[in-house]
């Protein structure tokens, strides 16, 4: 392969150097979660290897501590890597491997010279350290990123159907007045998918915990210890605080990730349910003459100088357009994961850098949606009441009282010439005012009652 | 492989019995379409065959014959095969060959016996014919069905921007009120989007006027004489009356299906402009008395039993699934058409299954919306001059008289206390009724002039 | 909307009619299980009716029975209705309660009639019955057709594993030779992702229990008893044998399909993994002379008259097709869940469409796939041990024995002048033949050891 | 909205500011691409502005000075707004207006004021300019990126059809053996696959041509000359040396991004057809033992240290990778511009972003592709001579000379006992050696005669 020139003030090795030669391609950075995640593998594979006998606990001390610095951010500048390089991320995993022997080196001052392969490498193969930091990286993500996100939406979502539990507003069906809910009820809706969204979440990012350390270069486990994969997830779970174990199928480990595909799904379910709160809020705020305008939301950035009232509802506007882009990703997740061969699934940095992007547009959207959207929605009780009042389906509640036809010759009346509900009632001469006051109380349509 | 039982009241042989048995996955057949191009692909076969001697003139006729019942109909219960099954789609070139040779001995009455190999598929191989017949459906269902349909819905807009082309209303920009502009030219919009695509679908399919033919089992031509290609594609225009021609690399032409990509594409980009026209509608005509109510739509069904006036928009409904199905078609036939390998993509019937529904359901959708919506929808001239009115965006015209403080401040009046524009121009008492209504012309403010 | 003529001969009424003849688009009918789920639905309504007061004994008999006649099948051509209909599928659920009610009316033959929406839709909406049914429909069918397929392909696995345990063969990675491994460790990675996603699906599927089932129009449960919706779905459970319970939240169980995403995402990621699967039995079996053909798949169907061994992988080729379209329909319900707006999601068929395709076609292929390849598929122990034997990755096994620089000369001469490793050991004269047998036993790189 | 603060060391102003601090969400900037586009437009339109007496000449300087320094990438830092916004990217035009306000000021050095909505913006509006940017930055990233990447891989992929034309090779369909081809018309069909496809992007983005200039806020051009789109398009036609028009329909070019996704479509295809020649190229190099092995390609990177000839094809999985992506941003382009609503479709950015990344990606990956693989390739000429003479498909070479039966019957011995068709021709006494040589020549079998 010839010689290869690596700049003299860069930690990374020949192999870095290599690929990063030999893939121009976009601009898309390995992402740095990952980087992360590989750290904390190295780091517990070095504890590991020195429990086992493979490593001197003066080299794991400063693996650890290498890797620990690329945790803390420090030598973001190290990992120059494209995610379109090789399939299996195996120069990802020697760029970790060169920087952590390189540093760690250095911290060892006294001349010792760790190796990447020998040492950080050891027991281990990209074959397995890759899937493995994916799994790591998706997880600590949705946990850290995605999860707390979600749920400071969900309680903003809660006090506002608390705190609207009482006004009463026309529902909508096939973009047609329906019968009345309370804004509380509607919102709640908003909030139970959130809810329900946060436990598919959850359920299904418990599958990524299992990981393929231990299953080297085609999932036998050669050249690691039998115990390596099983040691090394406990290890990984004292040093992130959240809970990993060994696959128990290392085969499956290396060339599928049904997990992530399965993950992302929930992914996509958040997403479609985002896009539902997101419009209905768009709509709901439509206006301010022409439009619903039954709510209101901040004005955060002009939307003209010289209409006031016109707000453009943009933080709608970047939450569906990340919702466009999670659904694209999902299109790309799931191709990617169908393309496994033999041993080895080889797109693996385009699938998690996709999993990665959403759990971060997700996250990042809900927070700025909830912040500068969502906690600032007010309801518009003029415009509600009025729409309220003005719905032709309260009629129903005059069944009981003057039978089906004449409330529907109400109705009709009252469509026709448009008239309110009331002034056709009293016009018809089949109730009086009181009795129309007393009778038709959406509040009443709201709760069944046995 | 053993023997196997054809039922002896069926046309059909061997092999489309045995892909019968083997392949009893769901209930989609392989689309009449196809079977339809399939035959009029065998009797140019034939033809071009006689004219080589390769058949005799009588076979060739018989033949000819066998197909054109096909072509009519008459055999559909022949052809019992289902999408899933061989990707080469060999056994329904099969079908068509056995029941082509069954019909056709039949036909000839002396005893004489065609062969579905020696004779009906002479100089074909399955690795030619069934792209060729993917192309040749695929072409005359957008000829057919496609372009009548968008036309048809093109000319409903075209009638109706012109009918409403004076009708000044509210533009609307991030679903908030915005600048007018006339009904027609909004419905202009949609008739552009339909011009435009209209366009795109037949630029893109005449790239499928490219056949397959002559390239036999791996693109070399082996035992087809090399005219035989360019002279079927000559018999096939003749046929059908739309051009076909034999496309000038046959490597590329059994084993890349990016015509059809492309040709979806063009589905998916108009399938995207009527979800935007179908979602336009359905808004423009919500309400009756709690959305924007700008038009009327036919009533085709019972909305509600009790409440005049709910017309639920189900046309546009049908429409937008469709238009996910096309959405989802699309994702189906790019996977697929990037699995080839070597001489072959095997993935044909799942790319012409899903090509030929999206059409189907395209022009199915469109007519359908056409004839029970569009043509039926009305302006509803009081709300939209209600709507007009009411708007604060008409302030704007008012800058050159009295400046944009001062206007800015009627408008913000306007806003804060719920006036329309009028009553808070007069409030302020900066001009009269009379300046107002002279100054303040919202047909002035859609025509742009020099 | 005038008159509407109903065939004398058909149990339909004017609903369904108006929907016939207004929807002319497609030929997917709404899917025969929804109309079963919707039969079982309307079937426990009517126990829970009459247990509730609201309807008499005699009535709720008789649409119990003409909605078992439905689940049987026996009024198959009493659904005429197209998927691509109103969204809320008001028209199928209209066709079921005119169906039920004709011969329910009929059934009690005392002149009673049963009417469509005051006895069989009684305490019911579209707008809750529909999304229930989807859930029902969709539940059944994952329990009773996919999980047994699956079922039956991890047993026809799990026997080939253990069959193969003893078998040593090159693992491949990047499609290169890589270190070995037994066939059946490499089957068992098949078997691990089809228990991996098998989990996926029972878990994701169990979200779809909850049903929409006492919401009524817009989710307040107005006109239905509070305790509807979970006796209903407790006369469900007892009647199906499947657990069904009310959804706390009625608002979301209307307009979100969060848990059909959520659900179809393990359906994918099965899919992701069944290609996975059909590709390696396809490669592995590549050949008969100038593939790899480690394996051999049974012969059925004549893949070519004068070569023999020319096997096409067609039930492969079938499954891969199918992969294809559940990625397809993937995308089609991710889209068409994020569309809900206000009190409904309408585009309900669509979905479920798509769901009830993807499940059907599923299980089949897997059917397909194991009865008619995997099942038959035998190892080719022959070309197993020639491709073993001249790997030239078997000279890790050298290294403890002659060193690492060694052992890779004897590797790069083997390659260099195209010889087996032992030829190269032996010219290299560094190893007798006694000692390379005994030194390289690919048997002992399997199975790691402590 | 409040106050707010904009560092002092920046050219930015308020509205950026707020953009900037509103959506703190991903990292994913607005294309720098796009802002270029930009900056082209405001310096075309600051010189319509000028000639039609809007702007000083003065101003229309320094204007077009200070955009010629943004497309030279001067300010690159000076646009820090992410693509997930607003969707109508207003914030953006803003971006590029302040910035080019400020320092067109600074470049007048007389005092002067350049205003960033009066004069930069000047006949101008978010929603025309952001879709004209879109259109002007994908036309531009297609010729100077795309496509001579694109004829790079042509004419490579041309020289080697040309090189290898008399390499006659064995044929693969389905994965098996089938008839011979020469390698040069392998590598013919995938040449004529980029060719099909360049021709689709060009005829596809000539729809991009047309510009929304013009329409300003929601398509009737208020506030903007008549003329002044179309001179704009000649601006920019003169200035980029590339034509543009003036979209003849304003409504159309704001809310539907059909030519977008028509594009895309093509570059869809152009994706599908580089998955499918990525994946015979490291098919054809698999092995070195145990796979195809007919083609070597370089070795870029250690694919093992110890196992010489393991080339991992790590251009290809590059390649394949970014399909995965492509298919996932058309996914996402295609939703997006399914959802304008009214006057606007407000998903511009993710719409563009998803373009432009996809163009990038194919652009490197393909120039990539072709100088670290493709360039390099090489016949294994000892391999395909050696998998033809083993081919069992040779024998229908001898059908014209022993028949049918006899050829098949030593075809069928060989396949059984392992011979070569040579061997097994001998053993059948049938021909002499002399005889099998001068009947089968693979060479007659490629191209056919008449």
């Amino acid at each position: 392969m010839g010689e290869i020139r690596v700049p003299v003030d860069k930690l990374w090795g020949a192999q870095t150097q290599r690929s990063y030669e030999n893939f121009k391609i976009g601009t898309e950075r390995m992402p740095e979660r990952l980087i992360g995640a590989f750290a904390l593998l190295k780091k517990a594979a070095a504890q590991v290897n020195r429990e086992l006998g493979g490593l001197t606990p003066e080299k794991a001390e400063a693996i650890a501590q290498a890797a620990d610095e690329i945790v803390q951010g420090r030598w973001h500048d190290e990992f120059p890597l494209v995610v379109w390089q090789t399939g299996s991320g195996t120069q990802s995993n020697m760029n970790v491997n060169e920087v952590i022997a390189h540093r760690g080196s250095e911290l060892m001052g006294d001349g010792t010279r760790i190796h990447p392969n020998d040492d950080v490498n050891r027991s281990q193969s990209s074959n397995d350290t890759f899937p493995t930091a994916m799994h790591v990286a998706g997880v600590i993500a949705v946990e850290q990123e995605l999860l707390p996100a979600l749920e400071l939406l969900q309680a903003t979502l809660h006090s506002k159907m608390e705190a609207y539990a009482s006004i009463v507003k026309i529902g909508r069906t096939h973009l047609q007045d329906a019968t009345p809910l309370t804004l509380g009820q509607e919102i709640s809706g908003w909030w139970a998918m959130l809810e329900q969204t946060a436990r598919m979440v959850r359920s299904s990012v418990d599958t990524m915990r299992e990981l393929a350390i231990g299953g080297t270069a085609v999932g036998t486990g050669l050249n690691a210890h039998p115990e390596f994969g099983a040691r090394v997830a406990e290890a990984l779970t004292r040093e992130t605080g959240t809970r990993f174990v060994s696959a128990a199928n290392k085969f499956h480990a290396l060339t599928s990730h049904d997990q992530i595909v399965y993950a992302h799904g929930a992914l996509k379910a958040l997403a479609a349910n985002l896009m539902k709160i997101a419009n209905d809020v768009r709509w709901l705020s439509s206006g301010p003459r022409c439009g619903i305008g039954e709510i209101t939301i901040p004005e955060n950035e002009p939307g003209s100088s010289i209409m006031p009232g016109k707000v453009n509802p943009t933080q709608s506007e970047a939450m569906t357009m990340v919702v466009c882009q999670v659904m694209g990703n999902d299109a790309a997740i799931g191709f990617a994961a169908s393309q496994g061969n033999f041993e080895l699934n080889v797109f693996k940095p385009v699938i998690i850098h996709n999993f990665l992007q959403s759990v971060r547009l997700l996250a990042d959207s809900m927070r700025s949606f909830n912040d500068n959207c969502l906690a600032g929605m007010e309801p518009n009780r003029a415009v509600i009441q009025r729409n309220l009042e003005q719905s032709l389906m309260l009629v129903t509640a005059l069944n009981p009282y003057i039978g089906y036809e004449k409330a529907a010759s109400i109705a009709k009346q009252a469509h026709k010439e448009g008239l309110t509900l009331k002034e056709s009632a009293l016009r018809s001469g089949y109730l009086t005012a009181e009795q129309f006051d007393s009778y038709v109380k959406p509040e009443d349509m709201v709760h069944p009652k046995a």
